[in-house]
């Protein structure tokens, strides 16, 4: 855990420190779980996206792009259900004046009897060594037993009573179980009331005509409501997709773990539209597409599981996520949904307006069942950057950290080094930038010692640095270092573009 | 003036029917100067902005990209001068409750006397024939002279109350004018109010607790906030640049023009910090560069006109406007400012914290200046489209619809065709759909006969057509045709990829 909490740690420092991420508003001391991506961050994120838009847009004949607006129709989010139902169950204090979510205090307590419990295990297996017999323990000590059971029970209550929206009782059992305010330590406590997690503001100047806006809490509803412009004005036959990438809002009372729940995020969306009776096909289908998306970027397949849902959203009749082993373990990363036709049928009826397909081949008319496929782009962020980071024991002795992104994600993907600052070196050097600039983002350096110079773009995460020495003057030939094997071979400079490309090029990756 | 509004319509109505733009939640009967951007509108709007990022970002070693986040603490905006100043003068009719600009409705007025006073000028014209001296008229002519002098003192007076703030005189000169609502005739008004453009919303749960943010007015101060952020990381020595590109929202009370003026609307934006007093040099390099790289999407240099600003900006000590030919005349297209050191002045003074940079040449550490470059990405949108739709009649005496949108910015970029459905050639031309969709966006299409796919890709706006026809399957060749002259040439299919690189790649553009 602590050797987890440190990788972290190194992770959002390493990230400040090579212009990846800032603390939104810094010199304002920061906007809570708000955060700036910088001169590298913005690179990344641009690269991701675009991988992510390559592999859906361009690949399928059948996906189409949209780009709909934050603002949306009010009445959007009482169709697709998020006015009634994006909520969390809060509680104040009422001497802290803190307040809290109510399901995290019971949660937290359901933790603490499973952690007492893991102690006991803890000190058995220490006393008994080899012999120990964990599940036999598990299921006879009695303390254990009292502690595994009784976390059980709480959770469970909980889940029902949230079930049921009976809030009351959510509150007695914060107080039969005497939580207190992790802050104070006071049991006074307020009610427990449901608190909408969108971000509302208003549209237009008068009072009485200001229109009450929410800023989007997820992009899909923005696909669905342009549904048929995009089927028709697009000639589009089922099955086939809208993809979306954009912001969305979600007003988290305890938003944390860094760029991995923020208010203020951004989505990768696509809706598949399928005949009814086909979605768990079609399911099935992006479940297996989309995890191999996320192995194409070779950043291991042992960091990604399935988590089939067995409590489904009011919207789905399947769902999974595609979950990510990040610097604070297993969490979601993406999620495969079979939304059913919840979404539309639900539009239908606050609009009043069909959202039917009609279909030649069966020659009817339905509204489709959709299958979708949602990421976080900051979360696909957090997942390559983190993983990408490691501290690497040389042959020599020595160590070096080195950022070892996937070439085709990369921000920079050349640095161009004069070895010297005279003899013609940088010249040439700045031929070579303006040749590739067109091409490639990349960067010329010519501070400091070579091998100080390396090391500084291993830790930016470039995968190659091409140095320009005296031979190059006589031959034209330069070398190319590999980030991630070091190793340097010697190219003519008419090379360089050919070989950059095969390894930046999104076809090497997603073939 | 009809046939330009004429000329509009088209444009809306076109980027409607080819999935370039819909109105926003068109389904709840849409939601006021919010548009989305359909399947071919979010490809137009992605290649603009990358088209922008390059030449900014990727040509410029000095020059690097950010992406702040819209949510920023609030104390930003007490800086920037927003929360005080970002407002319009509002007037309400206390008969029939509607709010307008007090501004503009002197504006019209003013606009009123200009039109009865060419309206004069027009008769006399017709009446005179070629003998008639225009300005000899203007001068002498009672009515002429009357309309007009008072236009200029109605405006003159407004200017000074406004610069004033003395809104009792905005009011007093609207009774004395008589002005009424537009709408109902009364003039039955209240007092004139400032009503500030930031969209306000709520960050967190707690009444007490929660922090009253705004919806970022324009993209620039999260370039500002992070200034020594990206300086130091990105180690960048003055001058240097940050470019960012993003969202930002204004509560505009008369938005209006299609997606030209939008309630939330995407800025390119590049702020360029230099040498106190070096300003002017590089202000003026700006506005070269940036007019020359408009030019260099080839939509025609009598589109484009500056305009330097008499009145100035609180920040500003110079400024001018690149203004472009729109559908309803030259209006602001992108904006060059010398802002001076007023933004980072503003936050040293609101945050407490330095924000300085370290001269290594002159050995002293200073406030930099900023000069900056700001384009509506929208705003572009519309220039480029409604440029490109063009009614062409052919040699034939029939005509065609073309949307001869730069290859570089099209949204498809080719689209595969073959003849007939059979004897193979869906084959082939899926094979070559295969081998191009890795580097270009491209569609297939079989339906329909050739003559109407190649005038559905020229409304579309794709310049290029790639038929396969029976000689394909003996020698490899198709046809390519060009959607602006019409030419078919017979090329190789080992050829396609160069010849569509060739015109849609940003270096043959760029250049």
């Amino acid at each position: 855990m602590a050797k987890q909490e440190d990788k972290f740690k190194k992770v959002i420092a390493h990230a400040k420190e090579y212009g990846y991420i800032f603390g939104s508003s810094e010199i304002y001391d920061g906007l809570s779980a708000v955060y700036d991506y910088g001169q590298n961050g913005v690179e990344l994120k641009k690269n991701i996206r675009e991988y992510w838009w390559k592999s859906m847009v361009n690949m399928h004949q059948n996906i189409v792009g949209l780009d709909a607006a934050i603002f949306m129709h009010p009445t959007t989010w009482k169709a697709s259900g998020h006015v009634d139902a994006f909520s969390d169950p809060l509680i104040d204090n009422k001497d802290s004046k803190k307040r809290y979510r109510a399901d995290v205090l019971i949660e937290d307590y359901a933790e603490k009897l499973n952690q007492k419990a893991q102690k006991e295990i803890a000190k058995a297996k220490k006393r008994f060594g080899d012999d120990f017999d964990e599940a036999q323990f598990v299921s006879t000590n009695p303390r254990v037993v009292k502690y595994l059971s009784k976390k059980e029970e709480v959770l469970q209550r909980m889940a029902k009573s949230l079930d049921n929206e009976d809030l009351a009782d959510v509150k007695a059992l914060i107080e039969e179980l005497e939580i207190a305010d992790p802050d104070t330590g006071s049991k006074n406590w307020t009610e427990v009331r449901q608190f909408n997690l969108m971000f509302g503001t208003k549209l237009g100047a008068s009072a009485e005509s200001a229109t009450d806006l929410f800023l989007r809490p997820e992009t899909a509803q923005g696909i669905f409501v342009n549904f048929l412009n995009v089927q028709k004005t697009g000639r589009m036959k089922i099955p086939f997709g809208i993809a979306q990438t954009g912001k969305a809002f979600r007003n988290e009372i305890v938003a944390r773990q860094f760029i991995f729940r923020m208010r203020e995020f951004e989505q990768m969306e696509m809706q598949f539209f399928v005949r009814p009776g086909e979605e768990m096909k079609w399911y099935e289908y992006w479940k297996e597409t989309r995890l191999h998306w996320h192995l194409s970027l070779g950043l291991g397949k042992d960091n990604y599981r399935f988590h089939d849902h067995d409590k489904l959203a009011h919207y789905a009749n399947a769902a999974a996520d595609i979950e990510f082993n990040f610097p604070f373990g297993f969490k979601e990363l993406e999620g495969i949904h079979s939304r059913t036709d919840f979404d539309l049928k639900a539009h239908e009826e606050y609009s009043g307006k069909k959202l039917q397909f009609f279909d030649p081949e069966l020659k009817e008319s339905y509204v489709p069942y959709v299958v979708e496929t949602s990421v976080g782009l900051d979360r696909m962020f957090l997942a390559v950057f983190s993983t990408a980071l490691q501290d690497e024991e040389l042959e020599d002795g020595t160590s070096r950290v080195v950022l070892k992104l996937p070439a085709v994600v990369a921000p920079v993907k050349a640095a161009i080094l004069p070895l010297v600052k005279k003899d013609g070196l940088p010249e040439i050097a700045e031929q070579i930038v303006d040749d590739l600039k067109w091409k490639f983002n990349v960067i010329y350096d010519e501070k400091d010692a070579i091998g100080r110079r390396y090391r500084r773009q291993d830790a930016n995460g470039t995968p190659f640095c091409i140095t320009i020495d005296h031979d190059t003057v006589k031959d034209n030939t330069v070398t190319i270092r590999d980030r991630d094997t070091m190793e340097q071979k010697r190219v003519a400079i008419t090379e360089l573009k050919a070989i950059i490309s095969e390894k930046t090029d999104a076809e090497y990756w997603l073939k």
